[in-house]
């Protein structure tokens, strides 16, 4: 029997206790061994709840107990759970998580001292939810160099935008349904400025180069700024609006960033819609693949820490190599970066517009007063330089393609 | 320095070679230690090849040499390979494959006698080329009961069949231009008659069950009869015509199957065009999630291959876990499975129509002669009753909804 504690009985901690419970029978065939939930360690009490007698509110119950050799770090957040992953690693504990800011700003560490106590630091759940993501990058592409990730990596945005396009609304009364709907919290702003997305990307990033990529440097641009306006062209243009978090590698130097993009019907990831994610990856000789699956949600991603805990009981001792070093992976300025943009320019300001970005195909939308156009391939840089000597500049997205 | 052997050097063999040479950095550094082609195995001799030296025709050479270590199986068909296969593994030396129909007749054979000689026999390559769909299912899905797979598996009928959507020619006229574009065989049977396909949904459907589903139990129907007439009902409809590979778990009986169904934008699988495949996979706590990609070609099935060779390289003489029993998986007779068709009868039908399956809405498609509808959800069974009972009937679709 594999004893195991479960730190934070919220949303994904009950999750994991009752796909443990659900599935028992598959589970304890593919782990080898029966699995068993000795502890759960939350500040509360939950009397009357199933699981009631196996609640600790002492994290040192858990790391001196030397039956427990697996723990799912269910807690979200830096402290405690940083605290509590280190000392259960150094006490040759596997620890599997769901924690993406933990893993975004500490994972070479936590994984680097998992290696040194022969045990693991799974983060499956991490990113993507339920989707396996984290597992094929580092068990299945391993003969690739990855080119590039294009994800959408947070349902939230995702749904509100699917919405927008759909009903033609703005962002302000997509997102309110959004809350209503409980697909997006009372504070919205780790998703819709694009933060949460951000963090995880930066895990993928660090995966993809094998050292760390800090988040902090990746540029990030949220949804709350695209407006109804933008999808009626979009759908004049048989284009989509979508949040990608991507990481690219081009000419030798990697980019990253998060943004809102326009992209075609020919991107698998177009019909990526609601609350789903999905991730796009291109390797050198694998060519293009893509993930999809739920995102977030209680059971999606309490069944990839699951995942981890089976893997971490397959493994015993045996530390299972996933390269992400501590050294600081060098991104390069996104002004560097080279793509097309769609512009929305005052109507009358053609004659500009032709002077500073040559010759252009108008696409008319129905928006009074205004028009757009989409420019040839150019760097942000030089983009930023022209759209900002633009008098009748009114607005721009990215086009991803 | 790990040796391994290569047996065929045809495209996905010479594709292995060449995938292990050009990402030799990456592989190397993932399989913790250098990876060697020692040996290639191949009737015909490659002078002026640069592996030129490396070219065996004698498969004991391969055999009594202890310092291979890994071989690569890239034949395909049934003998030599199984006997070949069998003996590299009895002799502790691990196999990794991309030969489904092996993999589909004697996979549960093979595993066993990895685990007993505890070396490996991996098979990434075998369904969905460069797609890793094996090891999500065994190690990623792992807290999951798997309910249901559908896969576009195979590339050169879902190339036909978009094709036929696109230009609204016959089949026959589609089969040519992929023969033309090398996506088709001179002989193509296996594809357009679903064969190939069938194999490979025995593989996932065995890895689903743990015990072998055995492909010639499976109902399959190929391409050959779906018309261009039945496309224009399909767009009429909004609905997209796809060759699938099913197998699901319902009410305590598994059904599996090929055939060309029609789907709806709802399901990720309807955008899946040209040579692509993809396999959506839903769990009972995961929910639903696809995997997409190049379903063959030589550097992507290579690829997996290889990334087969770098987990065979990490767990040296450990066996991974396969849950893949030698033991029978019963199939229920498709007879009993439940869905909705759609129909094209002859005008002036309807009464019978009527009669025979209730209330119906008519579909016109501007197809002379006939018209088209959709019925309610109802058995095979009891679906080819009526429909054999109906005079005016004129052909048929499922509908995967």
């Amino acid at each position: 029997m594999i004893n195991i504690a479960v730190l934070g009985y919220g949303t994904v901690g009950s999750g994991v206790v009752e796909v443990i419970e659900k599935n028992k029978e598959v589970i304890d065939r593919r782990a080898g061994e029966a699995l068993y939930v000795k502890y759960i360690l939350d500040l509360r009490d939950f009397p009357g709840d199933a699981y009631e007698d196996r609640i600790v509110h002492d994290f040192r119950i858990i790391l001196n107990d030397p039956e427990v050799s697996i723990i799912c770090e269910t807690m979200g957040g830096l402290e405690p759970a940083l605290t509590f992953s280190m000392q259960a690693l150094k006490a040759g504990k596997s620890v599997c998580t769901s924690n993406k800011e933990l893993v975004a700003s500490h994972g070479a560490e936590l994984i680097a001292t998992a290696r040194q106590n022969r045990c693991n630091y799974l983060f499956e759940a991490s990113v993507g939810g339920g989707i396996p993501v984290i597992r094929p990058l580092n068990v299945a592409l391993t003969a690739e160099r990855i080119e590039l990730i294009d994800g959408i990596l947070n349902g939230t945005t995702n749904y509100i935008l699917t919405k927008m396009a759909q009903e033609g609304t703005d962002f302000e009364v997509c997102l309110k349904e959004a809350q209503e709907k409980g697909y997006a919290e009372r504070n919205p702003e780790a998703d819709v400025e694009g933060y949460d997305a951000c963090r995880k990307i930066a895990i993928l990033a660090s995966l993809m180069t094998g050292k760390t990529v800090r988040y902090e440097e990746i540029y990030t641009e949220g949804i709350t700024k695209v407006t109804k306006e933008d999808f009626l062209y979009a759908k004049k243009m048989g284009l989509f609006i979508k949040l990608l978090a991507s990481v690219r590698y081009e000419a030798g130097a990697y980019y990253a960033m998060v943004a809102p993009f326009l992209v075609g019907e020919d991107n698998p990831l177009h019909s990526v819609n609601d609350v789903f994610n999905a991730i796009f990856i291109r390797g050198n000789t694998l060519g293009d693949s893509m993930y999809y699956g739920r995102g977030a949600g209680k059971l999606p991603t309490a069944s990839a820490v699951v995942s981890d805990v089976i893997d971490c009981a397959k493994h015993g001792r045996k530390h299972i190599i996933c390269l992400w070093e501590k050294e600081k992976q060098p991104l390069s300025d996104i002004g560097g970066a080279c793509r097309r943009f769609f512009v929305r320019a005052k109507e009358g300001s053609e004659e500009e517009v032709r002077r500073l970005f040559g010759r252009m195909a108008r696409v008319d939308a129905g928006v009074p007063g205004e028009f757009g156009f989409l420019t040839e391939p150019m760097t942000e840089r030089e983009f930023g330089e022209k759209a900002e000597a633009l008098e009748g500049f009114v607005g721009r997205l990215r086009v991803d393609a």
